[in-house]
């Protein structure tokens, strides 16, 4: 299996996105192919013991950075890494793409660059997802962040993709699908949730109906369906809520001995909780909905998470997902009633 | 001064709301008038020493339950606890209503039902608010459920609003204003959003922009701006996360001896934590925008925060907050062109 790293996608590129290449080749047994600035990758790879491993570079002089707009970019900058790495996947040369780039940027660059590898037939909109840690296990969550407004019936195929995506990659037999809502009656919610329910309703899913904020965390749906917009906002106040609350009891700690011998004690508890919420554990989420597996990983992210990230992809290149939600949107698609939009725009 | 409470509100009512209602007539010398089933009430304050505090009664027989409709409910119980203490704030018998009940119903209550109060003139939906506790102190965000879609003029409006009742009441001279989306570039969110952003800049307010999720809890923004829907997702995430964690943490510490005994050392530490994240602190937050100072609790509310939702109240009516608005918004409306809508339901 080849897998293709954006070499150039993390905040701490290429350094942390090389590394976790390294450790995903020894890891995993696959190849990494890492396209970006040849020399600055070189240089990188220079400090690991690389024996035996496949990890050869395809040079790409330009990158995609946070803060461009995003379909501008990948349309501008034809030798950016990610749109390099796309083309690869395109070609047939690779199984997957990686990048922690700008995710508007992967996105982008899968539909709209020279690279573009389309969305899979019948799929309105590709969703970004990630995982979700739970009181009792994870979620898997879609979208996050690839589209704002949604029309019902992209929803209603999240929900599908997303299921698709727990029983062939993450082994849950039956996941049960939550629609994210402001209540968990089905009269609740924005005119394009009140209408994605009556969807769901109709569809060949364990539906479960509305889920709330508060009940994320709890683990009551394995599969959490979302605009953009609001499960962007979602995942992003759990992370601050989990980062306020340890900098608090930090404090408070420190500010007293005896708390702080007890914090001493209580360390290894701290300590797991701690791998519960750490995003890097997880790596990274698919771009569900695109012709191709592709992984975005957090823009901050650190070697391990790279490494997770690429098993991520080696996992669902694995599952052959891709071609099972190609069976799945097929099935519903009459059932949904969601023609392909004619914009190509994400 | 004369607060109207609904006291078969809460969950727990009319038992919490009335003991409630006990401590804040203590505490702050003033007059609570109760309103709900008369016996029931009755009976709850036989528990309590009540000499020489103010708290009659208004009978209401009828209540609206979570699970009803709000607008139907609120026409067709006419009887209803909230409809009647609505009513006294309408005839100037009172100078607030607070209320734990069903939110969608108080709203309801203010707007539609024969005790309505309606909004004040120029503004084009009333916003349910709440203080977020964040790392540097509190936020002031709103709206969290009102209102799911909305258009650009109205997030326009909760801005003017919370920051006249976050320089007024909670103190703030110069509120800094943030506005909750994906992303933190003015091109991020969905177009309601982006529309919204640029109406903002233009507005006598301190603007600092978008903020995400994970800000909330970093005390960037004194006032968060939102729709209903993403604002419920929000602080339930919040509160569902800051659940989760210490769940966790107390579930590894009891399994470590060690750590057990480091836990109740540390624990004074733990205890300003959970205190900082209980709603309880906070009572409750201004339904923003009616012609009337209504303040709504959390459904979940025990004693100490009814008192505190009383309290809040009292503040409100001595900041004279109605009136406020009401010159905030008249001075913005040409600006903004928000011309209130032609519907009453919100």
């Amino acid at each position: 299996m080849r897998i293709a790293l954006d070499a150039m996608g993390s905040d701490r590129a290429p350094s942390v996105d090389v590394e976790g290449a390294v450790r995903a080749a020894r890891r995993f047994g696959v190849e990494v192919v890492l396209v970006g600035r040849q020399e600055a990758i070189e240089r990188e790879l220079a400090r690991h013991d690389t024996a035996g491993l496949a990890l050869p570079i395809v040079h790409a002089s330009e990158v995609v950075e946070m803060a461009e707009h995003p379909s501008q970019a990948v349309r501008a900058k034809r030798d950016a890494s990610i749109v390099v790495a796309m083309r690869l996947l395109r070609e047939g040369q690779v199984d997957a793409v990686v990048s922690a780039g700008n995710s508007g940027g992967v996105l982008a660059a899968s539909l709209l660059s020279v690279g573009r590898i389309g969305r899979i037939e019948g799929v309105s909109r590709p969703a970004i997802s990630t995982i979700l840690p739970t009181l009792t296990g994870r979620s898997f969550m879609l979208d996050i962040g690839a589209n704002t407004d949604c029309r019902p019936e992209w929803l209603a195929q999240f929900a599908m993709m997303g299921a698709a995506y727990a029983k062939k990659v993450l082994g849950i037999s039956e996941p049960r699908v939550g629609l994210l809502s402001n209540g968990e009656e089905e009269t609740k919610g924005s005119q394009a949730v009140q209408a994605a329910h009556a969807i769901l309703k109709q569809l060949p899913l364990r539906f479960i109906g509305n889920v709330e904020g508060k009940d994320l965390t709890q683990g009551l749906a394995d599969v959490i369906v979302s605009d953009g917009f609001a499960g962007n906002v979602a995942i992003k106040t759990a992370e601050g809520t989990a980062a306020m609350l340890l900098t608090l009891l930090r404090r408070e700690i420190k500010r007293r001995p005896l708390a702080s011998i007890g914090a001493l004690l209580a360390k290894p508890a701290f300590r797991v909780v701690a791998r519960v919420l750490d995003y890097r554990e997880y790596g990274g989420g698919p771009l569900l909905g695109v012709n191709g597996v592709v992984i975005i990983a957090h823009g901050r992210s650190d070697a391990l998470a790279m490494e997770n990230a690429i098993r991520v992809a080696v996992e669902a290149v694995r599952a052959n997902v891709v071609e099972v939600i190609r069976q799945e949107i097929a099935a519903v698609q009459a059932l949904v009633g969601a023609a392909p939009d004619a914009s190509p725009e994400a």
